[in-house]
């Protein structure tokens, strides 16, 4: 079994052994340019632990994690250019770096070149079974991004619908990840679809622990400027909670900084966490990602392997959702 | 053996057949739109002739036949976006009737649902197959998109480059389309190839043909408007051939006159013709495109399969180029 950095280092060396094509350099740079923005590579690395619960030689398992990854980089480069996202971990985006064209097209060959390496696995009774999984939860991540999209101008967005839209967005990808490494390994079809609810609902907590962390984060571990999503008037499961349970007077406080720029950030922030704190809202939402959570480790629980084989996936999600092991 | 009409009528009845989903109609519906907008479906249909040069029951290849013409559209909706093209068969194109992120989106999510529907081809080993010629000929079309973009800033381009373009933009995905059919249909390793070159080859003659049409073309043949390249200083072979023959004289004026705008579009045609009329251009260019159409069918000859199985491709392809049969 190995730790998350070696699987890390395994998922490197591939990546260094398999570069995109040297000619047609336009298209393919920008591919290689976002692959090494430093994404944490947990998809892939969540795919070598889902095959390594069951079997050893985990090395077989790397071109469907690669897979993965470029599935996840294309993903990232289109929806840089439908956010109008200037930037990613600091550093330019492929449309602002080069064009909007480059940011497509670039995009589109990085998603090409996912299902070449999923065609790589092994034989071709397993890559068509990776394929079903594959094809299945890379359109429902389009489905995840246009109901983002959808949101972005509509007042009524219910908390169902919310946790839809990240389910779709974000959270059936690492469940897929789960599940294709399982797939590579043999698995028990019982165990796959656990290994896939493990993910997907591990994935529900973490991006709800993403909008609790963006207003109450420590600013020192947070990584991005605590209180952006409230400057960004970002309808966030935080807001949502307010609106359903807060009293007429929070609600229309909070619709109205929703309205106005961030002239003053440090008033803003402070005025719309106070309405959070005095709604209960950091408790309710902490309690609805310890509901994901718990139900994400019951997944792995229900595994039909020995505990022993579960502990680095364990950690790795513990540490993700700032669980003690 | 089925004719074109009757192979289209399949096509047309299984994508009926196989819609998109209902929900999200956001992004599913711009497919469908897309799809809807009147396009020959050539592709669809060679792939059905490739499978029908060696077996009967062409309704097996269906799958891989719509996996091909979803392809084709989702290039087309990107490329609208990058060559910002407002109509696309005297239709809106799907950026422009929605926006840039509904391009995007839906041009993506179709590509993905052509992967979906190439994995419902049949036995696992065929996929795989399948898939290895489709990411093969898919990551080359977007090679050619490239190359078509870099050509557009460029004043050096050569004829084998310029060649080089139209065969991974456009010729290459004819080719597979009966490279696929003929996989599907169990053909031999040889034959599959000849069918592979016939389709490349004819599709780099028919984009030469598309030039010459564009300049040459009788107006109430030809679906656009006559001189439409000229007018938008297209560096066509037309004008590749003028730059690489003609006389210093003839090359500066073409140059001056690809530097205009059109204000005056009559004369300015006229006096393109007239350089290309006295540097023999059409006839030479012609020659191009019958050396391309010779080899072509210098391929489908070799296929061995009866002469009499051979019918409907050779008449769909030369009605294509033109050719009398």
């Amino acid at each position: 079994m190995r730790n998350l950095p070696s699987l890390l280092d395994l998922i490197q060396d591939f990546s260094v052994q398999n570069p995109f094509p040297g000619n047609f350099s336009e298209l393919y740079e920008p591919c290689t340019y976002m692959l090494t923005l430093g994404g944490k590579r947990i998809r892939p690395a969540l795919l070598l632990m889902g095959y390594e619960l069951f079997r050893d030689e985990v090395e077989t398992a790397l071109p469907a994690a690669w897979a993965v990854e470029l599935f996840h980089n294309f993903t990232l480069m289109h929806d840089d250019i439908m956010d109008a996202a200037p930037l990613r971990r600091g550093k330019p985006t492929v449309h602002t770096k080069w064009n909007t064209t480059t940011g497509i097209l670039s995009g589109d060959v990085m998603l090409i070149y996912a299902y070449r390496f999923l065609n790589q696995v092994g034989e071709p009774e397993l890559v068509s079974k990776l394929m079903k999984t594959f094809n299945r939860v890379a359109s429902e991540v389009c489905e995840g991004q246009q109901l983002d999209i959808n949101f972005e101008s509509r007042r009524d967005v219910s908390i169902p619908e919310y946790l839809q839209m990240i389910e779709l967005k974000t959270a059936v990808l690492l469940g897929a990840a789960l599940e294709m490494g399982a797939i590579c390994a043999g698995a028990e079809p019982a165990d796959v679809q656990h290994l896939y609810h493990f993910g997907q609902h591990a994935g529900i907590a973490f991006q709800i622990q993403d909008d609790l962390l963006d207003t109450y984060g420590d600013p020192e571990k947070f990584g991005k400027q605590v209180g952006g999503d409230i400057l960004q008037n970002k309808k966030t499961l935080l807001v949502l909670k307010t609106m359903e349970i807060a009293s007429a007077n929070d609600r229309a406080e909070l619709d109205e900084w929703m309205k106005t720029g961030a002239d003053n950030p440090e008033e803003k922030v402070a005025a719309v966490r106070a309405i959070f704190d005095r709604n209960n809202i950091p408790a309710l939402i902490q309690a609805e990602k310890e509901r994901f959570q718990k139900t994400a480790f019951e997944h792995l629980d229900a595994v039909n392997v020995p505990v022993e084989r579960k502990t680095v996936l364990q950690q790795t999600i513990g540490d993700l959702l700032g669980r003690e092991h």
